[in-house]
């Protein structure tokens, strides 16, 4: 008689799961393993319900907007770029237009994804997808409960990168949207006008 | 009589909480709360029980070192600094060092904290400590058994951006780390033999 053929992860064999915590933003899956060298252990996952999406939205002057909050999780104060949630299954895109748009009333004409992430690599599965944003139109914010402290400040991409060097900043998506623009338009990957915009005003 | 005194995180209220889920790497916490704007909601956190530590060793030649594994959690095969956890209590640099030798072998003569960071933002409280090494010896690595699989490769920072760049390298500490160095160095951040190091090459 065969045995059942179990799952394999690369090196890793799983031997059972079983559901340790869900609510409606994450589930944490227990599983049974044997490691690389075959020892057996035991591995918790946290798997977010959604996407993490970022912008860097770009006036047209160079700027660009960050958000305030405080940030529930951290219990600390975040300076951001607009960042939210995508469901599983939704084009990221379309989760990015939607999220500049309600938290900081802009809408843009031109988009591009500038990467894609995983977030931690240890005991969450989190991926992140960010976009640069630009012709950027003006609107009315529509945030949700959570987000009723949300402020912006608007201020030259050059400036929040100095905030993100000097550790104002400490967000891990908005560095690496602000120093993956700044190093994208240097290497000349992004249209000339556009990384001109992102780098104005650098020492 | 006088109500009990409420915990608040900035404009969040907490009604009560409980024990989610917990695992010896991870505890994940329930709060029934009051959001920014007053109404009522439930908030999961999952709070890591380790800090992140990431270590941008670099060679006297303008070398990095990527390790590369199989990343259970991600279900994926990837290129990473070297990364891991560190006990919260205890020195975040004391961790850098014990994870840079136990999986590449390499001591470092010269340490500098390169920047901290909070890695998830919405549903984790993960923290990170990244460092910048160098004045390097290389030794004997001294791996897990979750890294019986890990392999190392050595290549100039330069090229590790690239990788970054193209979406070779998915880590979102990696790309931070490596692109922080680079903007560090030239802003005269950094000192002037590092930063000769860190920039070697670049086109």
């Amino acid at each position: 008689m065969n045995k059942p053929e179990l799952e394999k992860r690369g090196p890793w064999t799983i031997l059972s799961e079983r559901l340790g915590y869900e609510n409606p933003w994450m589930t944490v899956r227990e599983f049974d393993v044997l490691r690389p060298d075959g020892s057996p252990g035991l591995y918790g996952v946290m798997e977010p319900r959604n996407l993490a999406i970022g912008v860097l939205p770009v006036f047209d002057n160079g700027d660009t907007l960050l958000v305030g909050q405080y940030r529930f999780a951290l219990d600390a104060y975040s300076w951001e770029l607009p960042e939210g949630g995508g469901p599983h299954g939704v084009d990221p895109l379309v989760s990015a237009r939607r999220e500049l748009e309600e938290e900081t009333g802009c809408t843009a004409q031109n988009w591009r994804k500038l990467l894609e992430l995983d977030v931690s690599n240890s005991i969450s599965s989190e991926r992140a997808f960010c976009f640069l944003a630009w012709g950027l139109n003006e609107g009315q914010s529509d945030r949700e409960s959570s987000e009723a402290d949300m402020i912006t400040h608007r201020l030259p991409v050059h400036a929040a990168i100095a905030m993100a060097m000097s550790g104002k900043i400490r967000d891990s998506l908005t560095v690496i949207m602000l120093l993956t623009a700044a190093e994208k338009a240097r290497s000349g990957v992004l249209n000339p006008a556009l990384s001109r915009l992102i780098l104005s005003d650098r020492s």
